[in-house]
């Protein structure tokens, strides 16, 4: 089977962040006054070949820990798909 | 109303992507070889204070032409939820 897996690698809650405070300065300065809490992260899509949805998950938690995310300063959060 | 909106930016479909393409050669030598079609884009999360979903929807898709997307080069789509 093959799977569609969406992940968001987040700075994790509590670090500063500022390319967020950047872009939500910014926005203030373009008229959207009411954005607040911009948090800035990465959007990673990947195909992945497994047997099961389980089995994609797990390996692309395991990218994610090996490559994807920065362990000390990120969080990641999975949506599997299936193709 | 306050929401909670998360936007993904993600080069557009058929365009080169190769910051994915070096991602996934670098999963390929780690042993993740069952991963393919990688792109990469930015995960954004802000709050918005709108009077209904719609709005906050309709705002943040302003923000996205205006400043956190490239209208060229980049597609996006929201997600937003209540808080």
């Amino acid at each position: 089977m093959s799977y569609r897996v969406h992940v968001r690698v987040m700075p994790r809650t509590g670090l500063l962040d500022p390319q967020g405070q950047a872009v939500e300065h910014a926005l203030g300065a373009l008229g959207f006054g009411e954005a607040g809490g911009v948090r800035i992260g990465r959007a990673i899509e990947l195909e992945v070949a497994a047997p099961t949805r389980a089995d994609a998950e797990s390996r692309v938690r395991q990218m994610c820990d090996k490559l994807l995310a920065n362990p000390v300063t990120e969080d990641y959060l999975l949506q599997v798909e299936e193709r």
